[in-house]
Parts: C-alpha cells; sequence; structure tokens
C-alpha cells in the first residue's frame, strides 16, 4: 500500500480554516457511531472541547491548545499589542486548567507565548497572522515527529508480531500516524502483517471507539479485548510487544499514560514482553525528576457508573476512584522511543 | 452488628417454592437497577436462566442445577422410576451444556444421579421427594461451608486492611456470606471496618452490578473501580490482600476464575501483596492435574461492543477476544482456602 494511499484513510484530528476564522476538530466524543466534525470559534470553546475530550491525546490537546491561543485573539479587535497581550495570556491560564496531567498541553502553551514575546513589536494584525503561523508550524512539526517516532519505533518490530495497545495513541491523538501507532502504520505500509490488540480502556473505551475504529479503517488486522483480558492473551503467546504513549515522561523515566498502563507493564514484565513507550521529546518533562512530582487527573465517579449506559451499572451512590492516568515506573519500560531515539533516562 | 442482622441484609439468591413447584431466584441481571425475583418451573427455564446469567457463580449454578433435576421430574406424571431415570438424565445432560468451566455444576448433577441411583427402589412419587431432599441438602451445605469458608479466610485478614476483589464471589454466586466475600462478611461483624474494592469486571460488570450492590446493602465500605485500576490502587499501598472465587481448581493449584483474575495475581506477586482464592472443596477438581486442561467459556462479541450500551461501543464487524475466565498459576497464589482450611498443592 502506498503511503499516500494509508495517509488518506487516516482521519484528520484537528485542522484550522483561516476562511471561517475556526478550529475544527472531528468530535471523538460521537465515534465510532458517527463520524461529525465541529468549528470552535472561541477559546471558551476549544476549552469546553478539551474538558468533554472531544478532543484528547497528548499531542492533540497541545496543538488545539495552540490553536485556542490564535482564537482568542483572532477574532477581536485590539487597540494595542499590549490589549492583545493581556487577552493572550487569560487564555493561556484558562487552557492550562483544562486538564492537568499532559505536559504536551503546557509546552504549547509556553512555545506560543514565546512567540508572542518574540513578535510583541509587530502590528496588531500583523502578530496575530503571526501566532497562526506558529500554530500551524506546531501541527507541520508534530506531523514530522510522528513519522519518525513510527520510523524509530519500526527498528523495534518484526512482521508477524502480535502488538497489544492501551488507550488511543494513533491519529486521534496527534497528526497522522500518531505515536504509540506510527509504527504499525508504518510497519502495515512496508507489509508487516501486525496482529494488533487493543485494550477498550475503560472507562472512556477510548480503544475501543477510537483506536479499533482507525486501525480498522486504515486495514489493519485489529482484535478488540477488555483490559482485564490482557493477561490472558500474553498467556496465550499472542503478544510479541507492547506499544503505549506517554502523557507525561519524568527525567528518570517515569511514565504518566493513561490508566492501565502501569499494569500492562507488570504484565508484560512477568510474561518476557518488551514493553514500549512511543512519544514526541516534547513529552519529556525536564521539572519532573521522578514520578513522584506528575499530577494524576481524578475524574467523574460518572463516567464508571452511568456514561454510556442504558441504565445505571453499579448501586446509587457507590464510593469510586477515577484516576485517569497512572506512572509507570521507567525500570518497567523496555524503550522509550521519541522522534530522536531511544531516550535513556 | 448482630449475626442475624447481618444475614437480613444479604440478598436470597435462589430457593425452592414447594407449593408453586418453582425454583425462585433473583434476577441477576437486572441488578442493580431492579430486585425482581422469577419463577423457574422447567429445567428449560434453569437451563436459560444458566446460560443469561439470571443465576450465575459457580456454587449458585450448581444449586440451580440441582433444583433443576428437581424440576425435570417433579411437575409431570411418570409411569415408573425408569421412565422417571430416563428423562431425569436427559435432563442432567442437557444442564451439563449450559456452561463448560465451573466444575460445580458437574458435581452438582453427579451429586444429583447418585441420589437418584440410592433411591430408584422407590415409588416414582417418594423419588420425586428424595430428589428435592437432596438439593435442598446441597443448599444447606454450601450456607454452611460458605461461612466456614469465611472463618478460615478471616485468620489470613487483619482489621482496617484494603481488599481487593474481582467479579462476585458473594452472597449472590452461592448461599448466604458467598465465598471470596465470606471473611469479609464475618468480619464485617465482628467491627474489621475493611475498605473493600471491587474491581467491576469486564464485559459483564459483576463487580459494579453485583459485588459493589450486595457489599454496600449490607454495610461495608466498598469502593468501585475498573479493572485498568487495580495497579494503581496497589502502588498507592490501598491493597493489602486480593480475595477472589474459583470455578474450577486443579490438582496442582492452577485456578480457572473470572477473567482477568491472573493478572491481579500477577500486580499482587510484583507489588508484594498476598493473593488468595476462596472456594468450596467441591471446586478442586480431581481430574484436571493442571490448568492446561481447565476448558475456558468463549462468549459472544456483543458483550464488550453492545450489550449495556445506549449505542455501540466499538466499529461494526471488529474481532473481538471474550473469554470468560482465565487460568491463575498455582505459584501465584498465596493460598486456596477451602471450608476445611488451606488447601496444599
Amino acid at each position: 500500500m502506498e503511503a499516500q494511499t494509508l495517509q488518506n484513510l487516516l482521519p484528520k484530528t484537528l485542522f484550522f480554516d483561516e476562511e471561517a476564522g475556526a478550529l475544527i476538530i472531528l468530535d471523538q466524543t460521537q465515534l465510532p457511531v458517527k463520524e461529525e466534525y465541529v468549528s470552535l470559534y472561541s477559546v471558551r470553546e476549544v476549552c469546553e472541547a478539551i474538558v468533554r475530550l472531544m478532543v484528547r491525546g497528548a499531542p492533540a490537546i497541545g496543538l488545539a491548545a495552540a490553536y485556542g491561543l490564535v482564537l482568542a485573539v483572532r477574532n477581536r479587535p485590539f487597540p494595542d499589542t499590549s490589549a492583545l497581550t493581556e487577552e493572550f495570556m487569560k487564555a493561556s491560564r484558562r487552557l492550562a486548567q483544562t486538564r492537568p496531567t499532559a505536559v504536551n498541553l503546557f509546552w504549547a502553551l509556553k512555545r506560543m507565548e514565546k512567540a508572542l514575546a518574540l513578535h510583541k513589536n509587530l502590528s496588531v494584525e500583523a502578530l496575530k497572522a503571526q501566532l497562526l503561523r506558529e500554530a500551524a508550524d506546531m501541527q507541520r512539526e508534530d506531523t514530522e515527529t510522528c513519522r519518525k517516532i513510527g520510523e524509530e519505533g519500526l527498528k523495534f518490530l518484526r512482521p508477524e508480531m502480535g502488538i497489544l495497545t492501551i488507550c488511543n495513541a494513533g491519529s486521534l491523538a496527534a497528526s497522522a500516524y500518531g505515536t504509540a501507532l506510527a509504527p504499525l502504520y508504518l510497519g502495515h505500509e512496508q507489509g508487516y502483517n501486525f496482529r494488533v490488540y487493543a485494550c477498550e480502556t475503560r472507562p472512556l473505551l477510548q480503544g475501543a471507539r477510537l483506536t479499533a475504529w482507525e486501525l480498522q479503517r486504515a486495514g489493519l488486522d485489529v482484535t478488540l479485548l477488555c483490559d482485564n483480558m490482557a493477561s490472558w492473551l500474553m498467556q496465550q503467546g499472542k503478544i510479541d510487544a507492547v506499544a503505549a504513549g506517554a502523557d507525561r515522561i519524568a527525567v528518570n523515566g517515569d511514565t504518566a499514560n493513561k490508566i492501565g498502563t502501569s499494569g500492562l507493564a507488570v504484565l508484560a514484565r512477568h510474561y518476557g514482553i518488551p514493553f514500549y513507550i512511543l512519544a514526541p521529546s516534547t513529552t519529556l518533562d525536564p521539572a519532573c525528576p521522578t514520578g513522584a512530582s506528575i499530577v494524576i487527573e481524578q475524574r467523574d465517579a460518572s463516567e464508571i457508573t452511568h456514561k454510556w449506559y442504558a441504565r445505571p451499572m453499579a448501586p446509587a451512590g457507590i464510593k469510586t476512584i477515577n484516576p485517569a492516568f497512572d506512572v509507570t515506573p521507567g525500570s518497567l519500560i523496555t524503550r522509550i522511543i521519541t522522534e530522536k531515539g531511544p531516550y535513556i533516562a
């Protein structure tokens, strides 16, 4: 299959429509039933889309936030750049509060702030244009980064392998090839015939709704399982490697990713299966010496007890825990693979 | 809390109504929304109730099957005991085909067959009465067995412990105290203040719908989690022991139980947490030298992709795996606890 053909089969997660002055996102809460694009015109709408997980995945959140800053200033007049800057910084603080764990969000806000500072002597209109250019550059770079992650990751995979993944670290979480799924797409283009196994990833079912959807759509051989079936699958000898994304990587290699990732890493170690984290180098957080300093987002009980269901699936008033992420110790990770090659802690 | 009081708070999973000539079961597919009892009058209805999981849990399936044999012959006339025996054996073969993994089903059928053989010289009506007595004896013994499992299990637990469980091995899976939950109920009566953590147990959510319901109803401190959150919970130091039931235990201690159990055992070993299997001694299968000879029931894809949901949760036509059970190697089990004390393989 030609690279171009596969790329056409991958969904467009988000893009900026200059004419409309809007960020267009694929509403991931509707998948896999509906493929619906939504136009966001304001930073408020972007914040809501991030909080509601209409757009999710660490790199995609970063890009949405960058475009959110563009929208915060683009569609309104300012007497001068200092008024624009004030509005921009208000928007940045607002975006920073949407989701605490993925570092790419904060990295993207900082990069946009730097661009603003660098160009503050431009006219208001020129500055607006410059901010859009910066966000668009970030998206182009992300696409290139994802492809390189795929190339680096593919060095560790062989044809016919069974590969287990969790949550969605594919096209829908970033640009084009995604992160953890990038080597799978590249290998598929080269006829590797991978068997991919997607953990459904409770409570929000990103594996079932998003990963299974985008892999099936692109023609890969994908099998869906419930999260508690991974041990059985590994026992059966079906899994040759585990590939997961990351939301924040500490300097010592401890990695925050979707809840359940640390459990898969423990299982992989027990069954002697290599465990890979694939992420852009911007996911490395120099301010985090170890995983202990990573803040884990806790989400609402109703995601476990009610969301998706036709009727309540737990008794009323039941206590729950609902951490969105967990931290996998670096010692359980065979390799952290970035666009620059393996990261050695 | 008085023992009598707690027992009153536990649901009645199944009982035989002699006047109506019916097996009355609590329809577990309706929980936790509705507490609905259903009357079963024929072996066909009992088979359907077992297949549809209206009654489930290894010991409860065994009891339902025993009463199913009673119903197969009770509500119709026979010219002689050999005609009754023929009908009885047909029903037994039918019940044996409902679910392959739990050994208690086959054990219960064999025990009823033995009772039939022992009393075959009685009149047709006396034989019918004897079969009902046998089934009722089995239920009384199961109640006593569950209490003893609780006493034996409690020897390994201390007040204030955090205890993780999977699926439902409580009242709803057996009589009164259940199996894995029996020591929790007994400890609760003695003021142990356990913190119980219930894995929701995909795809059928027996942990969320059944375990959380019966523990909350009985006044225990219970917290619900998704299956992929167990590793995080153990990392946080919240779990002091894992307690699970069993569907079949091989001679070497390998144990088939709800899918996900083997994964929890691997995690428990990794985090240094004791892992207990609690089950009646009838769950030990002398015909199984190791777990390799245990048949694992594979169930329908729709349980993962559609069941419970208001809309499909995976793309149409997606491949799935859906094993209902897995096998935990005996080497990962700290102790197998039966009503007779720890089983040493």
